[in-house]
């Protein structure tokens, strides 16, 4: 853990959150619904640009793995193979008096924590959802709201590969929302009832899937490190061999160090053939790969790097958040005031620039709106024009959604046809032609 | 309708999407899910694309809209305020010997289509899928799956006009997945029990309304055809007084042309203040807008483009497809012989160009390869590599993904720095200088 204590704290986060549009409490003018969280403006552009981070990362730039997108209801015997239906439960216990139920496994005592009743035996809860297909609502009909998108892609694996002919090794990848009905949800986005998972499953040849285990865990690290995550807020954390769900060789996790603790933002799981060969034993397709070297059938392992969206949304926000005292006009203070920062790397920042011009002005109004233009004609950066209140707020309002430039159009603009480049972290403000803007821009954003 | 028929018939539409990884059936090893469909690897970047296309028109290129993602299980009070726990149904007969169902408007006679027995008479049956959170399933935590997106919208209208400061007129939009348990789903993606819309809420001044009705009519029109879709193959149809929703004053559907004949595929329409109004009386709290201007409240009136992302993306495929009789080498196939081709617009192409050395070489692979990484390093454009099989097989599976360019290495770009480029459309191949590659790729993909 780092010595300096950090700035962040969940309050401040949750707070920032909804007064500069990132997320809402969900159907908040009916009270709320357990923990659901909507994405505001500047919300569903980070959203946006974490997964499109991961996409290009994990899918579009590697030849091995391709990307596939599966309906969120499978056909129930799916979660039968998988073992969901049997296993996927948590621990509850129901007081006798009260009769309100708690994790078993977060009550201390045999007393009810809201009544002091007598807690009963425990017994064991799925956490799947389940609906009703069709006008009857029978168990015929009943299905179920994923619990994770990786079925999806071990009950195509051969359409997938009979379609794009890949050769060992490769992945498919998909990015989805999933659904558990958690006893207890909590830490704003962290732990939700409703969530979207980044998951890629990656085949191999058995045997080689030790090091391409240890392959992903490297990746997968260095990735949240290269989007600006500070190395000293992550660690790795094997899994004890108690610990390891049923299909699972080995399993990493990577954790954040978030306000309250270390807690898991991704899992990399060597899922071994299990998944494969229980959809082979219950569907009875043949889930295999035909070798042309040897001749045989294999039936591959699998790595599985599987990710949160809004958890990695929630790091991003909380690593980035930062507070300095700082006076002066860049800073947008007073003298000793604090201002508050998100430093997000550009890439996932919901906005990289803010047109301002100086004041609400009959010629500095043409001027900025061109350059706008331009800029979002450009179409490589989201963009914002603002010309309302003082030129400090403004600064301070596009330093608290992490936007990393502000582009200045005053009145010498109208004589030199320069703008100020305003940077976010260091405040520096640079003179940059406007001809030269768009390249100024590709230079500091990447 | 055009006088020339078309080639494209559901059955060779079905067959490609599967054949080339478009879409899979769902659950396909289990026997399927009732109509529900994956996505494979073209697919998921097809209908990646169309989304993208919409957001950059309908949100980014736009001061006037912003984003949002609420989550799709809202409190029980929204479908109460929206009128959809009351009202958002089909009517149901149940035969009294089978005991099967169906939809009332679709049964011609008293007997059942089944076994002829005696139809009962009809009841309505709720279209919105119903689950249970938390670990007891009783009314209290029954929550709905959305049946559509907008209601997200109008219960955080305050939220983000607060966080935004966005004045009349100004737009909401989101992207996300919603269901509906229809009776009778079919025609392959078109209606499905799960799907994924884009919808966008435009809140303006009462008495601006019709206005701006027209202006999103002739705007959502132009978008499809921007992207590729034929005119003669859209049609608006306003909708009769008789058969408009109960939150709306005027709907005009936009439909395509179809292989089944004239269908709805996104519906614009004046929802009035009908459902900020609802929302205030029962939630209490006072959606409603501050004219600086007047000094008054007002509720402003919503004008609500909502499309579907898989009707749209297979009105995309379907106006591709094109068959012709082509012969020589740059058509793949022989004299006389078929091509199946997909005229995708390069922004919605899977796609957009395909690197393919002639021959899996020893002098070839090198220069092929650098090349493909430059493109790839680029980013601009979804590149593939491929040295299986021969050039003209090569050709016709590009041809068959709709990928506008192939990019060809042969033995003479070993002495000259040249490649070929092929146009899917015209056939024509041109040498284009390597350093030169990728403005000739952005001349020809905009």
């Amino acid at each position: 853990m780092p010595d300096a204590p950090r700035p962040v704290t969940m309050d401040k986060i949750v707070s920032l959150c909804k007064r500069r549009g990132f997320v809402f409490p969900g159907s908040e003018i009916y009270g709320g619904l357990a923990n659901a969280w909507d994405y505001g403006p500047m919300g569903v552009e980070l959203k946006r640009n974490v997964k499109e981070a991961w996409w290009r990362d994990v899918v579009r730039r590697r030849e091995d793995v391709v990307g596939l997108e599966a309906a969120i209801m499978m056909n129930p015997a799916v979660w039968e193979a998988s073992g969901h239906l049997a296993g996927f439960t948590d621990p509850l216990v129901e007081c006798r008096a009260c009769h309100h139920r708690f994790r078993a496994d977060h009550v201390e005592s045999s007393t009810c924590p809201d009544c002091g009743g007598e807690l009963g035996d425990a017994r064991q809860f799925n956490l799947m959802l389940k609906t009703f297909l069709g006008p009857v609502e029978d168990t015929a009909s009943a299905v179920y709201m994923r619990p994770e998108t990786a079925q999806g892609m071990f009950v195509n694996f051969l359409n997938v590969q009979t379609a794009t002919r890949k050769k060992l090794p490769f992945g498919i990848a998909q990015i989805g929302k999933s659904f558990r009905n958690e006893i207890t949800p909590g830490n704003f986005i962290f732990r939700t009832r409703e969530f979207e998972q980044m998951e890629m499953e990656f085949f191999v040849q058995p045997g080689e899937d030790d090091e391409w285990h240890d392959y992903w865990i490297r990746e997968r690290l260095d990735w949240y490190v290269r989007h600006g995550v500070r190395e000293e807020n992550l660690r790795l954390r094997p899994h004890d061999a108690d610990e390891l769900s049923h299909y699972s060789k080995a399993t990493t996790d990577i954790e954040y160090l978030f306000p309250w603790g270390w807690a898991e933002m991704e899992g990399i799981a060597n899922r071994t053939d299990f998944d494969l060969r229980q959809h082979s034993q219950h569907s009875g397709a043949r889930l295999s790969y035909f070798d042309n070297d040897t001749n045989e059938h294999v039936t591959p392992y699998v790595i599985e790097p599987a990710s949160g969206v809004d958890r990695a949304a929630l790091a991003f926000l909380v690593d980035a958040y930062d507070e300095e005292e700082v006076g002066g006009e860049a800073a947008g203070a007073g003298a000793g005031e604090t201002r508050v920062v998100l430093r997000l790397h550009p890439r996932i920042a919901p906005v990289q620039a803010a047109v301002l011009p100086l004041s609400r002005n009959a010629r500095l109004t043409p001027l900025a709106r061109d350059l706008f233009a331009g800029l979002v004609d450009d179409g490589r950066w989201r963009v914002e024009y603002d010309d309302a209140q003082s030129i400090g707020r403004r600064y301070r309002r596009f330093d608290e959604v992490g936007a990393p430039l502000c582009i200045t159009v005053d009145f010498q603009s109208l004589d030199d046809n320069q703008v100020t480049i305003r940077d976010r972290d260091t405040l520096l403000q640079e003179r940059v032609g406007i001809p030269d803007l768009s390249s100024a821009l590709a230079d500091r954003l990447g």
